[in-house]
């Protein structure tokens, strides 16, 4: 069985490397050169609890990968998807079984696109890790895998990806809820990514704010209204504890948020698939969300600007009205 | 008739040093000892359309001034009435009249703490200015500036003030609506200065944003519902042309925000003076304010920071779950 994993970031470079010591025929795809020739001429270096490794793994371009797959495991960024998707075509048969591990609302919709129902795979995961620089990935702590069939017909090749997976040591369950549990995600991520590139804090000096709650409460309330009328009861006090959780420093709390990276580095952010997706379904169900809209459109304000302020003239910068 | 400028940023040296070279016998009162320390030193550098000028006015810091004054004209940040007026109290007398041309809501609330409403006057001026550094304002452009007094009972003492202003050559005129003039002004701030701050965008980076409209216009809605129970129709077509204006590259278009600086030199903006102030109002009507309320709490998270990222722990700043 040959598995490809398309987008080799930093819960892609965990996730391969992991297949690979455990010696299944597995490949990283990614698209950005750098990274994927660090990895040719020195392997991927894995950092993790038992100290550092140098992982040989195969790592290509797209466009140089060829043969047919027969597990493609998605984790790119949601924004990528689609180009991922076509650059990857000649990959994939109708034999291939295809496993989206990403952030965000929509990915099943764009995925359908290019393979049936029957191929597609869904999941989640509480695993985390981090790119240190081309080539190197951080993957440190545990978490928690979800994995289920689209169809609900295909539970017995779903166990078989589950296997793949425990057989790595990445702890991995079948799950008939793995969609309230990516909207589960999908709210968390909603709430903290843009407070925290708004505010350029890492998620603990969110939690040290006094108008914590203040701030969250109302953005929460939208997306759990949006989420009942898509069938999903999402728990608000589930999701407020995964939040308060997230504020530990030795947890992620420390730690400033992808969204504001990807603002930083002048890349599109996820926005599109969390509160973006969130006022799609907001605005067919005439459910009012001004505290999303007002997140997304303020990022989608800053994506233009790499981080940096932006003027017109570049020549005045100071002025006081007072 | 002496005269002392309480603050003497941008706008309170302009006023000052228009004053000044018209033969009133105006000093500039502020406490950044490095700015006073040049005025005392070199004099007040002001670059207008003419050219540059050396202007030898006097500047103080509170302590250091004494005497009574008969006009005090107040154009410190909002976020400074109180301290500033706390240390220029020996300078007040039942006689002396007060003339605030301050941003934003509340200032008239704190200055009637200290004198009496007969001593208080109040204006709005579309004038604008900017400091360059210590003892160096630029002052190009012209405005508007409308003076009443508070009680309606003191005209004849407003119009004296507004000879001043006119003799002066800053353009000035006694009217009845100055409240609905700062209620304008303080629409225009609240809805730019958080857009600008939380997006690093000058105005008219914003005003080429495709969705301008829709960002501006809900928090404008709710910023006319809280004026109109305030007794103050203000006028929303009026308020966006003023923002387009705003827009304009040669106008203020090219300008970061001042709340935008104040964040980078980790003061406090006036927000408290403008979605602030607006969101008490709102509360106390029961009006709901859900944009205003999050431009707010996201200002006030991001006066944490100086314009730096704030994390928990330093060490630790990539992250990335993909």
């Amino acid at each position: 069985m040959n598995i490809v994993i398309v987008g080799a970031g930093a819960m892609g470079s965990r996730v391969g490397s992991a297949l690979y010591k455990n010696d299944y025929h597995v490949q990283l795809i990614d698209d950005w050169e750098e990274h994927v020739e660090a990895i040719q001429q020195n392997g991927l270096m894995v950092i993790n609890e038992k100290g550092k490794e140098q992982v040989y793994i195969p790592a290509h371009l797209p466009k140089d990968c060829a043969g047919e797959v027969d597990l493609l495991i998605i984790l790119t960024k949601s924004t990528k998807t689609e180009s991922m998707m076509k650059s990857c075509l000649h990959l994939i048969s109708e034999r291939t079984q295809v496993l989206t591990l990403q952030n965000g609302l929509g990915n099943i919709e764009v995925l359908t696109k290019y393979v049936s129902k029957e191929q597609l795979f869904v999941g989640v995961t509480t695993y985390s890790a981090k790119l240190s620089g081309p080539g190197m990935v951080e993957a440190f702590g545990s978490g928690k895998t979800e994995i289920m069939d689209v169809t609900g017909q295909q539970k017995e090749e779903a166990e078989r990806i589950i296997q793949i997976f425990n057989h790595s040591a990445i702890h991995a369950i079948i799950s008939e809820n793995v969609i309230k549990s990516i909207w589960n995600k999908v709210a968390f991520n909603s709430v903290m990514n843009p407070l925290c590139t708004l505010t350029k804090s890492s998620a603990g000096v969110i939690g040290t704010y006094c108008h914590f709650y203040e701030i969250i409460d109302p953005i929460l309330d939208e997306i759990i209204k949006v989420a009942e009328v898509e069938g999903i009861e999402l728990n608000k006090k589930y999701i407020t504890e995964t939040i308060i959780a997230a504020l530990n420093p030795s947890m992620s709390g420390s730690h400033l948020s992808s969204m504001y990276q990807d603002i930083q580095r002048g890349q599109p952010t996820e926005i599109e698939y969390l509160n973006g997706a969130l006022l799609k379904k907001g605005e067919l169900n005439q459910i009012p969300m001004p505290y999303n809209r007002l997140l997304y459109l303020l990022i989608k304000m800053l994506e233009r600007g790499n981080g940096q302020p932006v003027l017109l003239d570049k020549n005045t910068v100071n002025m006081s009205t007072n």
